[in-house]
């Protein structure tokens, strides 16, 4: 059996046969069979207000998956037959930002109606990419609601800027994508945001919980209220999480950190109630720039997310 | 229109047309007209005991506002309109560091005796900063009351190594510009501080309240004591924030870094009550270096702790 | 008095002549007397399935213990007349990793033969470590129990790679050095462990907690539970920290890091608890790296983990 | 003369009044005067093909002169008296990356139109802002010749990525801006470029040397040989100063590092020759990204380049 | 063609249709076809004297290889059609370092007898792989001479610590396996050795070039004189390139960093004129530990190093 | 033999039997025997005009000699039995510099009287220590040179700013410690100093060679040229080496970095030239931030000059 030690470049790490890492049940689309939950990468971040590597988030969110396991124990819950389809990520145009964000938009609408039952989870990029992921998304799920976590609205103008990761929501709004009655945001901040724009929610439908409310009504009520209230109206639910929801103690990878954010375990509780719920059929992950984080712990915590949602998901089938 | 694009060095930034940046209500001072909120530098930190950068907070600090905007969405008040007159920062003598003390006392004493009614926002430097100026305060308002928030009490002799960021509240016992039963000490921590010290401060009468404290009794309970405590005694309250009585993980930029530390909410509720109250007419915030602060996570402390006061003392207007 | 102001290499800082720090009460081993509590660095970290340098963790930890004092102020102890006898650290071999481990395990073992009375408290190294140490512990202190802060059961086979820090629990167990009854496990963490290593520990009756439990049941009460449990059944309880127990805010510096983990603080009241109880005899602390560290955050946490042991060791002497 | 210790924020630093430093000398536009030397910021760097913060290079250029002085001893003459004024930075849109280049080209078209005289030193940005820079510059100049250091020859098609910082001297040559055998490429490097690019620039004429050129031939050769060939042809000759021309170890924060590369004493000599000449009218420096650099160090040669360039057009005045 | 812009993760980089990376040309063995030149990857740095993360380096190589073209403009020549099998990485022992190391050299002697005609390019690791991989490679090519580029002898005994990245050549010469006359090493340094090896290289006959000898005679005349003299007496040369031999400015990712070093031009002219000799048919690349380098400076060097070998191999066959 | 293999803390490393450590010929000084070298660090920085951690500089420099051998190959010159006296370190006070200066002073000047034949080897500290350096040193010395390397002059005037690291050779002049004539500086930059400094040196004597010198008679004939002139005219020189005339490629370390530096070879051969010199008795190094380096490589060169100086004087001998 010669050369029976190489390893493919890359793989020649330590393996221990009775652990199942994370990374395992991510699998390549091989172009047929796609699995209940997908992955796909969006790594557009120069339409972000201020600069930003985020781009370089889906590798290494999908790096972390190799750090951790597949078993919540917990939950007693043992991931490693949970498929998740990787397909991979969108080539980005190095110029054209109106392609990058089409290129999206297409992306996941052609993926979703073409395998309408997996349940995408797209890895950011900036927040940016959620206006046309969820146009993509909404294509083929018909009336959409939303729970983002954020500590911004993300409600801007797109004339000073153009459409940028700070105008998301606004630009769903605005082209008829989602009602603001469907939009729910949890975790913003003070100081976060201007007046206009908290306004421009309100008027708009939108409900709003600050992280005050967060921390007096605790995130279980939040989020059975959200649920609950969502339920009755839309088809289908996204999650977009902006990692900057959480404190800057927690998130340091962020763009734009700071102070008085939430903590991890009650965004990854949050993920938690969010996943029983059947009509939550798609989430992104966005905000996340590796180049300032420190030692990937912003997309540790993406990794965490990805799993728990993936262990409540199949809790709720179990 | 010719050369329109153009901006002064520095300023070639997004501006959304509806977001104010907390910057923008920090006006440098014209000479003439003095806001109800005042900011001055105070960069001396060759006065520090261990190496320390703090000299460099004052210029982080205004930079982090900039990351900021004035909106207060949890109490709805937008502080667009509150000015706040910034008299730039107090140069220090290169080698003589008892007359960067005296600059600093001096330069507080005439700003106060020519505008009484602006509540100054001293900006470390080092601790060592707070001595001359609460020296410079008192002058012009009667008895004085200070709340300090600290790991360490900072009541060391001054013969061992000179007055240094170990002494200030020492020097103003001993020069009797404030009594110890007038000074609180809120956040002092285990292993931070030695006995002689702690004992002097309960022969002086220093009310000292540890972490321990803060966790049973937690800190509104603190404040309200506190603030009542002092209001019967005293003419004025001063706020001595000495940023290390966070714990290491939400600021890792003081030079005295260590676990068992406040969280920064804790600090922003304190804060908050502390604004409240009228008679505290007086604030420094002190002890960050932030050539080893990490993204600048403890100037964005300071930046909200700034917002978070004038929110508060506006609110108590309105 | 000539060449008055000249100090040893390293030693010309200030000495404040009412503090006296940590490291003070650490004193080399002068080849007799012994005091109650020892240390002894175990730099070890060859044997780590991951690319680590835990092996500079016992220099780093001594150093930190500089950057604090004897004062407990919070219990009013001070430890300044409590001597701590440092061996210094054990040599490593450079490429023999079995005679690394049987070094560690003779000189525990020989330490404690000839000096039954002294507490060691062995710093890593990785927590590949704890095997030997347990074991030339257990030679002379007869049953014993082992509380293992982790968020890892180290409960892997050996075939696969050879005793590595993944598996010095197992070893114990298997090599019939501890009963897996008398292993409680505080901490485990989802997504950090599999499966089958769950089931091992279940099948030989290891106690487990995981963050679940800690957060749900509180770590007073599980701590009381472990001390009465293994109390009755055992002659001497040997605390096993691995620092990666703390969520990765509070310990950026450990090797497997994540989100999901216990606070400082509670480390902290956890450690105070345990040194309440007379059978506590013997403690590790594992798998800080200071080379991936964030400025020594989790070696001061050791440090602090150290003095609060000691403290309230003092405190039940008292 | 009250509160006569504070200064601005930011300037209270020492002043020796026997220095001047460089910037001094480079005053904000007043929108009348304009000096015979400008300097422009073009903080662009969305276009660049790989992520590049080489936006933030104009502020830290003009912030690295403040830590040199005016005075070229080795030539004596001092800089104190040559004024250069500083025009800004040109504001770049946040998605629209045509309407930036537009802005860049039409900011330098009317300047030099409005203020003919005026040597323009425009600070990039990547190296994409040369084909607007020099579009602008070519209006009012003539016929027009360009000194290009770079590692890269910079010609690739701009249909695979729209215009980018790989294609600034294809557009040049193909808007028919400037002529092929006008543009002379110097430091180009092996495994650096692509034989179809550099077939591209034979066939239209560049002269290229290679780093082995530049070591076989000596700086001073290649430019005595550059400047006369291209004095004979143009009215008006424009450097453009990629860093990356200069080895990794030298200039460590350009995002296309490399070995094999120019030391930084031979880009300042090649500088001071060509400054000499008076068709020489006009400069950019780019692709210098200081969030990956090493303490400045990138942008302080960038500070020197300038220094140099001002002391040798001075000279040749003298 | 539907999903058409998603691309395998990782692969989503921009492509220019004229441009040839050099990763390109580096192709995943099929298990079939070997192409004249190999990589192989030994990732085994565990056996390093001091703290070594040079394990990573195979990947980190790898994939600064694909910042750097195929085309040699220098000599116009373009590696797109010379093809490198990449055979991944040798699969290291977790604990057992004799293992590891017997892994590598079975490897290497088995790839040889296979496919006798390709050149390896062994991607340590430490510099104790190169005593398996010579022995592995000596195993097919007869009488082999070995030209060292080192700042160290790794001449020690290998009493003190076992087989170390001290020792290679010291078992290579006690293991008969190579000749000490027929050993070269180039750039040793001034205080980085000592006097007893030294003298042992020499009663060995060892030929010694210091970097003083590199500076006086060139590195041309040294490489000529090593080559002719290896020629007559050896079957094939192998290069043992540790990185360290450059300056410390240079490659600051080595661990045994230092000044008065090799310049990188230097060491990139060696290798193209070792290249161009028949005999030489295998390298190696040690010592790089990407964990502490900066900005991979010195995996670039790298793979600098292999294009300029493959390079000048192919004019050799031109 | 029990407890055999645990070694003092700090001391567990590898020891090969047949290499000796540079660190290892300096002892700690026992009060008694001096050898006839001494170390001595003058740990002073609060002197610095910009912020400055050159204080730490004499532990990392000792620390930095660990990591080399005693023996010089280039000639065959071992220094093994070469003995260095270790003084320690100089206990500066916090906050009086005054004070700090006079203990420097003071303690080279008594170091020297009771010791006469021992050479100092004073590590600072910022370049104010060699004013009190070179005061106590020529107390013991009759006329004093000084070869100083540096960047810059550091004539200041000390009105501005009193005694600073800009001051210590206008001082000198000044006190008349050394005369004008007597003083030699090399490797002065352009933009590193100002008109009025380099007239001042000139209407006192001073000699100056900038780095255009440097390049251009090469270091051996200016050495020569220095030693020549000096040797006529005084009984003993001091060589102040300020690490900033080295290129900021070398020294990355030094508070005033830059490009257009000396390379550290040519340093270290002037150090050479130098230390053949008898009359050369003594000599600092200063202006090393190892708070700002990159792995220590300033230090690293400063460990060298030690050695390279040694090994010359060494020779000298022999
Ligand atoms: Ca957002
Ligand atoms: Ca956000
Ligand atoms: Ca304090
Ligand atoms: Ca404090
Ligand atoms: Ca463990
Ligand atoms: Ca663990
Ligand atoms: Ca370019
Ligand atoms: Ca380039
Ligand atoms: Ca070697
Ligand atoms: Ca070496
Ligand atoms: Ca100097
Ligand atoms: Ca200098």
């Amino acid at each position: 059996m010669p050369l029976s030690h190489l390893k493919k470049a890359g793989d020649a790490v330590f393996v221990d046969s009775y652990v199942t890492k994370a990374h395992e049940i991510v699998v390549p689309w091989d172009g047929k069979e796609v699995a209940p939950f997908s992955l796909i990468g969006a790594p557009l971040s120069k339409t972000s207000i201020s600069h930003s590597g985020a781009s370089f988030s889906p590798t290494v969110i999908r790096k972390m998956l190799s750090s951790y396991s597949t078993y919540a124990i917990e939950d007693d819950i043992d991931l490693k037959d949970v498929m998740v389809t990787d397909f991979g990520d969108i080539l980005m145009h190095v110029t054209d930002l109106d392609e990058s964000r089409n290129r999206i938009r297409n992306t996941i609408e052609e993926l979703l109606s073409q395998h309408s039952n997996t349940i995408p989870i797209v890895l950011g990029g900036d927040h940016g990419i959620s206006f046309p992921s969820i146009s993509g998304f909404k294509k083929n799920k018909g009336k959409v609601g939303v729970i983002q976590f954020d500590a911004h609205h993300d409600l801007r103008n797109t004339v000073d800027g153009g459409r940028s990761n700070g105008t998301p929501f606004r630009s769903l709004i605005e082209q008829g994508i989602i009602d603001g009655e469907n939009l729910i945001q949890i975790g913003i901040r003070n100081f976060s945001n201007s007046k206009p724009y908290s306004e421009y929610g309100h008027d708009h439908g939108v409900t709003i919980y600050t992280m005050r409310d967060v921390r007096q009504q605790g995130i279980e009520k939040i989020i059975e209220k959200s649920v609950n209230s969502l339920c009755e109206k839309v088809d289908a639910i996204y999650i977009s999480v902006d990692m900057d929801v959480l404190d800057q103690a927690f998130a340091p990878g962020c763009p734009a950190i700071g102070p008085g954010g939430m903590d991890s375990m009650t965004l990854l509780d949050a993920i938690s109630l969010l996943a029983n719920e059947d009509k939550v059929q798609g989430m992104d992950i966005v905000e996340i720039d590796p180049t300032i984080d420190f030692r990937d712990m912003t997309s540790r915590i993406a990794a965490h997310i990805i799993l728990t949602f993936l262990t409540n998901k199949q809790k709720a089938i179990v």
